[in-house]
C-alpha cells in the first residue's frame, strides 16, 4: 500500500520542482487522503499536507484529536498536531522556519481567508495553482483503484437488489431511504456517498430533489440514485422503477432514457473528445422529442469524490484518456409529471476501451 | 415563514450598507438556505445568493436542475439558473450588468479560483469580508430556531434510546451503525448531521474515529456520538456505556467526565467570557489528574451546521450572549485503553440562563 501513496507523492513533487515553488500546501481532505492514506474531515480546523521543496520534507499537520489514527496510517510520518487554541498558521510558519517565496495551493480550495492567515506567517509569497494537477492525476485511475470503485458498485447494486424488495405502496420515501441506507452499512459500506435521492411519483422530475413524507403510490415512477464509500471509494447508481404497471407515456420516456444511457455508454473510448459521450446521449434523447427535459450533462468522474474529474458535458473537449472512471447518467425531466434517469459507471481500460463496471438490469422493473 | 427570511435578509442588506460595497455574494449553501429557505449542496457548481444594492435587488443562482424545488420554496424570488455548459460567472456578470467597485464575499467560502474568476468577470474590485457578519447573525438564535434544534435533539435522544436495546456483545461496530442510523430515519430525521462515531474498547479513546468491523465486546466502553438534521437543524449528542460491568477504573474515568460536563453546563450563562466554560469542564479533569487525557476544545456551536460559532475553548474571549446555542463535551481518552466523553446541547435563553437542550440521562449505563 505504500509504495502507492509514495509514488503518488513522488510524482506531484517532481510536478512541483518543475513549477519552482518553495512550499505546497495540500488542503483538501480527499487529496490529502490520496496521497497519505490518512482520511480525516477535519470540519473548521485546520489540516493540510505541506511538501517543503527545499528541504525535501514532508509534513502532515492535523487536529490534536486525530494524531492517534493519522500516525497509525499516513505514510508521512512527520506528523504535526495543532490543538484547538493555537493558531495553526503561526504552528505551520515555525515548523517551516525558512522564508517561503513561491506556494503550491488548491486554488479551488483555499479560501481567501486561508490566503490572509498565510499572509501574516509568510508575508509577500505569490501562488500557483497545484489543484489541477492533483485533479488530473485522480483522474487517471489504476486498476486497483478501479478494483476499489468496483467494489463500492457491488456493494450498492447488492443494496439495490434488496432494498427493492422492500418496496410497499404506501410507504413514505423516508422510510424506503431509511431501509436502503440500513442495507448499505449492513453489507459493508462505510455509508452513503452522498444523500441518497429516493424520489417518486411527480417529486421523480427532480434531479435532485430530497425524499420526504410523500408516499410511494401504485402507478409512480420510483428513482433511486444512490452510492455508498467503501474503502475510500464511491459508487454511484441510478435506476427508476415502476410502481405496478406503466403507463405507454411512461414506456416511452423509460425506453428513451435506456438508450440514451447506451448510446453514451457505447461511445465512450480512448481518444475522443470527452463531450461526444454527453452528445451521444443527448440525441437520443432530443430525436424522441424530449430534449427540452434534459437539461443537465451527462456524467461526472467518480473515485475518491463522488463528484471529480471529469465533468462529462457538451463542451468539454478533454481527450478520453486510459484510467479515466466516470458516470454516464442521461435522465427526462417532465415538471409536475415525473422523470426517469438510468446511471451507469464505466472505466476506461488499459485497452482503451470503455468497461461498463455496472451490473444491475437496466431493463424497466415492475415493483411494490 | 417568509417573514423570518426577509428580516434576516433585511439585517444583512443594512449592514451591507453601512459596509458601501456594491454588490454581495453568498455562496455557503448554509447561509443561503438561511436566507431564503433553499438549501441544495450543489457540489461544485456554482449557487449564490447575490445582493445588488445599487438595485436594491436580489438573485438566487442555483444550478439548471435545482430550479423547480428552488422556485417552490425560495424566499427570493428572483431566481436565475445555470445550466452545466456555461460560465456561471459570466452570468452572473450578464445579469448584474453595471460596474462593481467593491464586492462583500465570505472570505472563508470564498476560493482563490473564485476569486479569480469574479476578477475576470468584474475585473478591478476589491472585497470586504462579509463571513463574520452572517456567523455572528446565525449563532444568535431566535426561540423558533431553538425548538428547530430541539426537535432534533428529540429524536436522536429517541434513537440513543431504541438503538441502546439493539447492543449485544459480538456485532460489530457498523451493524450497530446501520441499526442507529436506520432508526434516525425512521424517527422522522433528515439523515445524520455528521458521520456518526460508534466505537468500542481502546477505540473509544480516538474523538473523530470511525465505527468499523470491530466487534463490540464485554467491559468495553461503548462511545455514541451522533446527531440528525431534522427541518434544516442539528443535533449533536454523546455518552458512553459500558458492556457488561466496569471496572474502578473506568468507573472513576466515567465520573470524572459526568461531573466535568456538568461543570460545563452550570458555568454557561449570558455575560461571562465563553472561555469560562471551556476553563470550568477542563478544571475537573485536570483536578482528577486526567488533564493529559483531554486535548481538544470543550464544545462547539450548533444551528444549520453541527459545527458553527460558537468555539467554545479557553482562549476565546467571546462574552457569551442570549441566542447562542452550544455543545459541551468534555472527555476523557487514554491510547490504547479507552475514553468517555458526555456531550449535552446547552441554549442561552431570553433570561441569559443556560437551558439543558438534551435530557438521556448521563449515569453510567451497563447495556448489551
Amino acid at each position: 500500500m505504500n509504495e502507492q501513496y509514495q509514488s503518488r507523492l513522488t510524482a506531484l513533487a517532481n510536478y512541483l520542482y518543475t513549477l519552482d515553488v518553495d512550499l505546497a500546501i495540500i488542503k483538501e481532505p480527499k487529496n490529502v487522503f490520496y496521497y497519505t492514506g490518512f482520511y480525516s474531515d477535519p470540519h473548521e480546523r485546520f489540516m493540510a499536507l505541506v511538501i517543503d521543496l527545499k528541504k525535501q520534507s514532508q509534513y502532515l499537520f492535523v487536529p490534536s484529536l486525530d494524531l492517534e489514527i493519522a500516525e497509525g496510517v499516513s505514510y508521512v510520518k512527520r506528523i504535526v498536531p495543532i490543538s484547538d487554541e493555537v493558531n495553526p498558521y503561526k504552528v505551520l510558519k515555525d515548523t517551516i522556519g525558512a522564508e517561503i517565496k513561491t506556494i503550491g495551493l488548491e486554488t479551488k480550495v483555499i479560501s481567501l481567508f486561508q490566503q490572509e492567515q498565510l499572509h501574516n506567517s509568510f508575508q509577500n509569497f505569490s501562488y500557483l495553482n497545484i489543484g489541477d494537477f492533483i485533479s488530473a492525476q485522480r483522474m487517471r485511475k489504476t486498476q486497483e483503484e478501479c478494483n476499489k470503485v468496483q467494489k463500492a458498485i457491488y456493494v450498492i447494486e447488492k443494496v439495490m437488489d434488496e432494498g427493492i424488495k422492500k418496496v410497499k405502496e404506501g410507504m413514505t420515501e423516508q422510510e424506503l431511504t431509511a431501509e436502503l441506507e440500513y442495507l448499505m452499512r449492513k453489507f459493508g459500506a462505510e455509508g452513503p456517498a452522498f444523500s441518497s435521492i429516493i424520489l417518486s411519483g411527480a417529486k421523480s422530475a427532480l434531479p435532485h430533489g430530497r425524499p420526504d413524507s410523500k408516499t410511494i403510490n401504485r402507478g409512480d415512477f420510483l428513482l433511486i440514485d444512490m452510492g455508498v464509500i467503501a474503502d475510500g471509494y464511491c459508487s454511484d447508481i441510478t435506476r427508476t422503477f415502476i410502481m405496478g404497471e406503466e403507463t405507454a407515456k411512461q414506456r416511452e420516456i423509460y425506453d428513451v432514457v435506456r438508450k440514451a444511457t447506451q448510446a453514451g455508454v457505447e461511445a465512450a473510448r480512448a481518444g475522443i473528445p470527452i463531450r461526444q459521450i454527453d452528445i451521444a446521449a443527448r440525441k437520443v434523447i432530443k430525436e424522441a422529442g424530449y430534449g427540452q427535459y434534459f437539461n443537465n450533462r451527462v456524467g461526472h468522474g467518480l473515485g475518491i469524490d463522488v463528484h471529480e474529474e471529469p465533468s462529462v458535458h457538451g463542451n468539454n473537449d478533454l481527450i478520453v484518456e486510459r484510467g479515466i472512471l466516470f458516470t454516464v447518467e442521461p435522465g427526462i425531466y417532465i415538471p409536475g409529471y415525473g422523470g426517469v434517469r438510468i446511471e451507469e459507471n464505466v472505466y476506461i481500460d488499459e485497452d482503451g476501451h470503455g468497461k461498463l463496471l455496472t451490473s444491475f438490469p437496466t431493463e424497466l422493473m415492475r415493483i411494490g
